[in-house]
């Protein structure tokens, strides 16, 4: 396993829209700037169209994850687009992060490593996954074009998926387990208009509890009778009922989350631990946009530096205390 | 004097970045939105070249600006370019908020109206105002790469700045009117290694009388004799010697603030009343950023919004109330 032993000023984990902006920062702060990254663009890539960043009428996910990453890269950060799979104390004021393959030091962490897509553990789920059970329709919505889609969840994300879906769909059903869906209101006179137009229809109070098909999704079983019989034939499964926040390599360093795993900052977006900060979806912002989680990173990324030049410590952590931080806490797997 | 009876789910105070980031993200929302502004597009309209909002590497002060602004209008805000000199409660759900020549109600206020830079009011500073005469290193000096600059300040602030300065220009002068500049420990540890390289270099007990130039900043005078001379050559003057949050308004409606008068707000932008919101400079975070205060309008707006939609009341002020609200509280002058 290759090590350097030159220490970053801040090892940024996550190459999303979140990452990015924070290693902008950064590098004008003047700090030797680490980016790793697992999926480079994050989620936002997988959104067909942004409407809401401050600033750009109108552009893709992909597109504004290219403007930010491209931002940062003009101000010299290190982009290794590898999965940080462990992060241990490596001398007082000294982390190590490894992947696979590499080790690096750093004086500070930035966790922007976002969240997930939660899935409903139901029979069939992981069998037809992208077989028919998706969870981002800019990705795969146009294989569905006139056929019959379904998005299960009630959110205002499941509104937008549903309305992207409509694009190419014959029909869309929103199957929801509460009584009313929750989407923004902009969001909602869009699907009103999509329910009027015979696009979309709503099918609430009900869940879907089986996933069945030969090769691929051809019907769900749900949990109540709807048009006369619980199994109900579609080609396509959404899935859009929240998300996990990747933050189970921040919980192994020991740093605090709270009941829904997001990691617990303040203000300056600190965590529970000198020189930890977080930003965007695995942070326990309740608002959560690409908007609101940038500002965050740029907030962190100065906390950070003022955390390097109050301290102005030296992270060079030896051979020797390099071995030691491996056998205290482990090889990073 | 006029006076809207429709009661606005928002107003938000101030027309620059910050307000219409909000006034966008309430129009997405579905809320009635009114932008009161008194010099709309803010003070990031006196930044030369904006490169470290995320997404742009690099366009005017006046250009983010308009893009936020028309971004908010596509969302069908009421801008009404007139300062609010007034706002009082009108009824226990309802402010009235007055300009000169009209007034509004409103569910809930954001407060967006920044601050001001304090100036030195000399001869030359508001005519050379962007054109070397500054007061963010952060964002306008990299302009001034390999030039010689002057940091006019003796707080922490000025330090920060000139150590910033010091990055990119050839050397850096810090004109203090005391004895001794005051910057925090570690950065007076940091100014005096730059001292040491030759790249920071003190004038003391020294004001600036006058900035000169043609089109750009040349020279200036000093009040005393420096190298043999008053006059004296720099090609750029950052002016740091503090910022007044705009917090007069929201101070007078009972709204709670800092020692340096900025509102307190938590992490959901809330001030101290409810219903009453802030973001930006006016704002107690320390960091300050366009992107930092946009993502806090952001977060306030949405806070905002659970505000009406949880409450679900009703804000309708009539004739009664709201003559007795300026008899108890006074006109709005």
């Amino acid at each position: 396993m290759d090590h350097e032993h030159i220490a970053y000023d801040i090892a940024i984990i996550g190459g999303g829209v979140v990452g990015f902006a924070g290693a902008m920062y950064a590098g004008r702060l003047g700090m030797k700037t680490l980016v790793l990254s697992e999926m480079t663009g994050g989620t936002i890539i997988l959104t067909d169209v942004v409407e809401n960043y401050p600033g750009f009428k109108r552009l893709t996910g992909q597109e504004l994850a290219d403007n930010i990453q491209e931002h940062a890269m003009d101000y010299g950060a290190n982009l290794v687009e590898e999965k940080a799979i462990k992060i241990v104390k490596c001398s007082e004021s000294c982390y190590s992060i490894f992947t696979e393959s590499q080790s690096f030091h750093a004086k500070t962490i930035l966790f922007a490593t976002g969240a997930k897509h939660r899935e409903l553990g139901i029979p069939g789920e992981k069998e037809f996954a992208n077989k028919g059970v998706h969870s981002c329709a800019l990705c795969d919505g146009p294989i569905y074009k006139e056929k019959t889609v379904a998005v299960v969840g009630g959110s205002d994300s499941a509104a937008k998926e549903a309305l992207v879906l409509a694009k190419w769909a014959k029909k869309v059903y929103i199957v929801y387990r509460g009584e009313k869906i929750r989407a923004e209101p902009v969001n909602m006179r869009r699907v009103e208009q999509k329910i009027s137009e015979g696009k979309i229809e709503i099918i609430n109070n009900t869940n879907v509890n089986e996933i069945h098909g030969a090769g691929r999704v051809e019907y769900v079983i749900l949990d109540r009778e709807y048009s006369g019989s619980k199994k109900f034939m579609i080609d396509a499964v959404f899935v859009e009922i929240g998300m996990i926040p990747n933050s189970q390599l921040a919980q192994s360093l020991g740093i605090a989350t709270n009941s829904k795993m997001e990691i617990v900052i303040n203000r300056k977006a600190e965590a529970n631990l000198p020189g930890i900060f977080a930003a965007g979806d695995v942070a326990d912002m309740e608002f959560k946009q690409a908007i609101t989680g940038v500002g965050e990173a740029v907030a962190a990324v100065y906390s950070a530096y003022r955390y390097v030049n109050e301290n102005e410590f030296i992270c060079a952590c030896n051979d020797e205390e390099f071995e030691k931080s491996i056998i205290q806490y482990g090889k990073g797997k």
